[in-house]
């Protein structure tokens, strides 16, 4: 019997009803002959509602004490989603993270996970009940304390989960019916990607894609567990996220397209720091006590003034972390003895991602021309192997991604997609 | 450093302001030099809301599930409790009653707690820390599975761990000043009690009380572990269940009200067995069909006709298991020959309760008296040592109990209770 493990989202178990109709989805898979092993997250907003009661008793609770408020969340989806199923005359068994074997390091509410020890899962599935696990919490090796694994947890808990019962495949249930080229709401001609490498998937995840979370990708990567990322209110198709072939032309003959999709990110500002000084280890200072706030720098760019020999310098960062940068920036003025500081969150990053990218560098003028030819001006760019992003005003985001989107013929009812020829331009 | 145990209710805790008042009276104790190990209730209504949730999932969610869902209530408060410590400046630590060492049977949704293996709460302590624990839950030996205690379980955990812990005293929150001589709500001159004895608290608590279960008096009586009821919300001293001598005259000379307090009940219903034939063995086969149903039955009254040899059986149950009870007594209806079945739940039971009462038989008649006094028709009668009861009308019940209060010199402002002298009468 091969087995498959599906994973919920807070949106499909919304309420009563949303958590029925899960359950027959569930007892629909065990009846066509299929092992299954479910991982929830919690019901609609509860974690964001415990987080504002958190808050609501404490301005900064202790990272222990919030995953142990927060993980209350799945406890309770996970028993209803059991109770659901067992409506259906199945047996269902629910598991917590820690019950399930999920074991993590200490970091309360970024954990990772170490180890999956599933003992109880197997030993459920070998009594023929379907085992329901709590999704986004693990308990740690050292202290045996309730941790967290981070916003999108659930995921890698359901891919961990899968590798570690060698299950067949990882089915991520959500609200819409897989990856698409574009954000639908801002491009309804937008496609679904039938498959899309670990690759394409992560720079996807990390350039602001929502739908799957980046951890969980590289979880999903490392073991090679394939993920069908679909909906749970429909019964069609969706994307396979797997080592698939389909975006290396060079594999695969002429006619493939070689862009996978576009993604945006809205959250993000930018810091431009004008004024510094030309000196040996100034720019390495200013990243330094950036850093040491932990905060997460994206993009750089630095240009230097011919004529006075100073240089100024624009950097990316998550917005929330706006106040904490410009704080500890204010800090070091004087002594690295720069001129003036902006902040600027009225930004948006618009990101072409395609594993055909790698040999085909006329991609980048394509890109940048689309922009161009939409009046859209570009103030920063940054580029991997498989991934050309770039930071355009937050008004111009999104013609940018329709512009970018059509001039590579991503859009549904489009002939078909730009190809290249095997010599790039 | 004498360690004491608090137990904080859901009427204690139920917003973040309760929540936080709840912490600097922990924090306050821990500041007068205690140690403090805190067990906490879930938040105000939070179970009956899981459980609400669960009948809108499944009208009969399986035990295990159940208790898993209706667990998560104690993990919220208790992780609110330790974060609103934490804003106080000391280390709080929140424990699961799996992780407390909680270990019951495998009876979902009352179970019996068989062992407690305080181990990381005597190392939190050591620590420094303060630890949180959650009430009502535990997990079962032989599964591994989680339980709960059933209705007031939280009391009985906190009596249970105090007891294993070797703590001095165990103190009860709640939102009343503690036991008093009848319901405050029924008789505004009700006095609190200052002590009272396991063994009236026993027969308070099963005649209908509510400021401590059953359960939680037993594990008290077992263990000789003195509980302090008390409110939350006020510094008063409250009512101390201990080995207590105060009620018992004849060891503490002629002065001494024999009578402890009033109790009342309107939970109960009764069912008449009319026309039952004049044969061995069909009483008890009328029981055992109700005993199967797995309902408990209080009082019993069977009264034979001369002239016919028939006999009439009148008995007292939960007033919600009337529809089991008078579908299964139906069920045998042809077999056992009796001639109907009545139900009435228009019935309340009244309590008096002391531990002189031993000694003086004369209280019965003096209660008889009052309610007579009073126009009330007593319908049925069960005495225990320390206890009368009597079912009356449901109409007459609040009248029944302000009579025998005042009947027995229990009121405030009364200038001294009634006393017997050690002749009775």
């Amino acid at each position: 019997m091969n087995l498959i493990v599906q994973k919920y989202g807070g949106s499909s178990l919304a309420d009563a009803d949303g958590i029925k109709r899960v359950a027959q989805r569930i007892v629909a898979t065990r009846k066509a002959g299929h092992g299954v092993v479910v991982v929830v997250s919690a019901m609609g907003d509860t974690t964001d509602e415990l987080h504002d009661l958190a808050l609501e008793v404490s301005p900064l609770p202790p990272g222990r004490e919030l995953d142990m408020l927060l993980t209350a969340g799945e406890r309770i989806s996970m028993a209803l989603v059991a109770m659901a199923i067992a409506n259906l005359g199945f047996e269902a068994r629910s598991f917590t993270g820690s019950q399930a074997g999920v074991i993590t390091d200490s970091v309360h509410g970024k954990a990772r996970i170490i180890d999956v020890t599933p003992g109880r899962i197997s030993s459920a599935l070998a009594d023929g009940a379907i085992p329901i696990v709590a999704g986004f919490q693990g308990v740690s090796q050292d202290s045996k304390d309730i941790t967290t694994l981070g916003r999108g947890g659930s995921d890698t808990t359901a891919v961990a989960l899968a590798a570690a019962l060698g299950a067949q495949t990882c089915e991520i249930y959500t609200d819409v019916d897989g990856v698409f080229t574009a954000d639908p709401r801002i491009v309804p001609a937008a496609r679904r990607i039938p498959v899309i490498s670990y690759d394409e998937m992560l720079e996807m995840a990390a350039s602001g894609a929502k739908v799957l979370h980046l951890r969980c990708v590289e979880y999903a990567r490392h073991y090679q567990m394939a993920i069908h990322v679909r909906s749970s209110f429909s019964s069609r198709e969706g994307t396979w996220v797997a080592e698939a072939p389909a975006a290396q032309p060079e594999e695969n003959g002429m006619d493939q397209p070689i862009i996978t999709g576009v993604a945006h990110d809205r959250s993000e500002a930018t810091i431009t720091v004008s004024g510094i000084p030309d000196k040996v280890g100034v720019a390495a200072k200013i990243f330094r006590v950036v850093a040491r706030s932990g905060i997460n720098i994206d993009m750089i760019v630095q240009s230097t003034s011919r004529s006075t020999g100073q240089a100024d310098i624009s950097f990316t960062l998550p917005r929330q972390d706006g106040q904490t940068a410009m704080t500890v920036l204010r800090g070091v003025q004087e002594e690295v003895g720069f001129d003036s500081l902006v902040f600027d969150d009225r930004i948006g990053k618009i990101s072409l991602i395609g594993a055909g990218m790698r040999s085909h560098p006329g991609v980048s003028a394509d890109f940048f021309g689309a922009l161009a030819d939409s009046g859209i001006n570009i103030r920063m760019i940054s580029t991997s192997e498989i991934r050309i992003s770039a930071v355009v005003d937050a008004a111009d985001l999104d013609s940018a991604v329709v512009a970018t989107h059509r001039a590579f013929g991503l859009e549904d009812g489009q002939a078909e997609a730009v190809v290249y020829g095997g010599t790039g331009r």
